[in-house]
């Protein structure tokens, strides 16, 4: 059975035109989140038109996002242009757009994880996180919470307690937040998934006492390895709210304790 | 007097297209390092064309490049093109290429670093750093390493002497190395400048006792501040090396103890 991921980033291929191919999608209401669609599930749409166009490299090493415009639910394109394609890794440009506007623009390279080398010589160590049991469901989230955020049903989130104060006033003023994560479905994330998992968490700046959305300008994910099927643990930092701009570093650890995904984003601050 | 960094990032306008701009460049060989030409002087030189595009908006706030293939000293061209332009920034893409080789891809967002908000809550600290007396100047480098690495010249380089071991056949094993930058003209950084310094110091393996290039695939910067005129300490740790590749961050802080730049790349394992 297609999981729910797989159904909302379907991808219609269209007419080509040269040197470029183009994806209806159809942007899924159920991603919404305040004013407008989650970024993550956006750049997995785009990810999942990248890995069509060059379908020997399946795997995202990097993407990089631009965000443009807001996107709204209903019928959108990507159109991607190969840009250099080697024998082990391609680099491919990529365009969201709604209509005449242009909501996201990308640059990504992809390979074959699989291919890759398997040295792992790490110096990180996954987040420490108290059991699932122990931690705090999304579900909890407040009915008007959830209803201008039916992204969250997509999920099945366990928050650490100790960065969830925020969510009856008690941030920690620490910016970070870090959870539990599957999709609600139970279907395993795969490297696509990894980009919108590395987006799906409430801004970080919630627990810096600065609820409300907070627009990115720029997302980069490297998808490091395939995750393991399992839960996957979550860990967002930010360090420096400057300039009324934070940047927003991701982890994504797997269950066999490998760091699947690291991301950066440079977001504006939420006015509070 | 122009610097010597203005120098060798001077652009000339050349005939445009519609909707793309295109500057004549002439990249020096005063940057070679090894085979190629420095990364940080090519994203420096394509952010300055970039610059030119949007002169009410002068200053990176994120600059992304995708390396396709190395640059050699000699004629190039950057071309940008506007992706959407609004109040107080603006996206544009650009690509450098010489020949009919696309070298490097990009995407970046412009702004004014002057009007943006001046809040500043950051928990990140400077780099601990001895004293510039108590540091090891690039130019200890021997002679051989100087002859195939011109861009030596370009810096005044002070190594932390905690990490830079890997210099004598003994690296820290850390993934960390530090410096003291200047220019060696002692011109001051400005924010076209910091593109460079992001991708100045060698690859971040030597310290992993696996020195050699490190292509780049992907660098993003984040310019999250004018820098102070003095010296800038330049930090760059290692975290994940693993399936080939490894991610390199970067911090530059100015003299006024200001995080003035962030920036992460994914490079390729050397093969030591």
């Amino acid at each position: 059975m297609r999981s729910e991921w797989e159904t909302h980033t379907a991808l219609t291929p269209e007419d080509d035109t040269p040197g470029e191919r183009s994806f209806a999608a159809e942007l899924d209401q159920g991603w919404v989140v305040g004013g407008g669609v989650n970024g993550g599930y956006l750049l997995g749409t785009i990810g999942r038109a990248i890995a069509e166009t060059v379908p020997d490299k399946p795997h995202p090493l990097s993407v990089s996002a631009y965000y443009l415009s807001a996107s709204v639910p209903g019928p959108a394109r990507v159109r991607t242009r190969v840009l250099r394609e080697g024998g082990s890794v391609a680099t491919v440009a990529a365009d969201l757009v709604q209509g005449s506007d242009a909501r996201i623009t990308a640059l990504a390279t992809y390979g074959d994880l699989d291919r890759m080398p398997d040295d792992v010589a790490t110096t990180a160590t996954p987040p420490a996180m108290p059991p699932l049991e122990e931690c705090v469901p999304g579900s909890f989230a407040p009915e008007e919470v959830r209803r201008v955020a039916p992204l969250l049903e997509r999920f099945d989130l366990r928050f650490d307690p100790a960065c969830v104060g925020w969510a009856v006033g008690q941030p920690s003023g620490r910016g970070h937040i870090q959870a539990w994560f599957r999709l609600a479905d139970e279907h395993p994330v795969d490297a696509l998934g990894l980009l919108m998992v590395c987006d799906a968490l409430p801004p970080v700046t919630y627990d810096l006492g600065l609820p409300g959305w907070a627009p990115t300008l720029e997302l980069t994910v490297h998808v490091r390895a395939l995750p393991a099927t399992g839960w996957l643990r979550v860990s967002h930092r930010t360090r420096n709210v400057a300039g009324g701009m934070f940047e927003e570093d991701c982890e994504v650890w797997d269950a066999s304790d490998r760091l699947v995904a690291q991301s950066r984003q440079l977001a504006m601050r939420p006015r509070g």
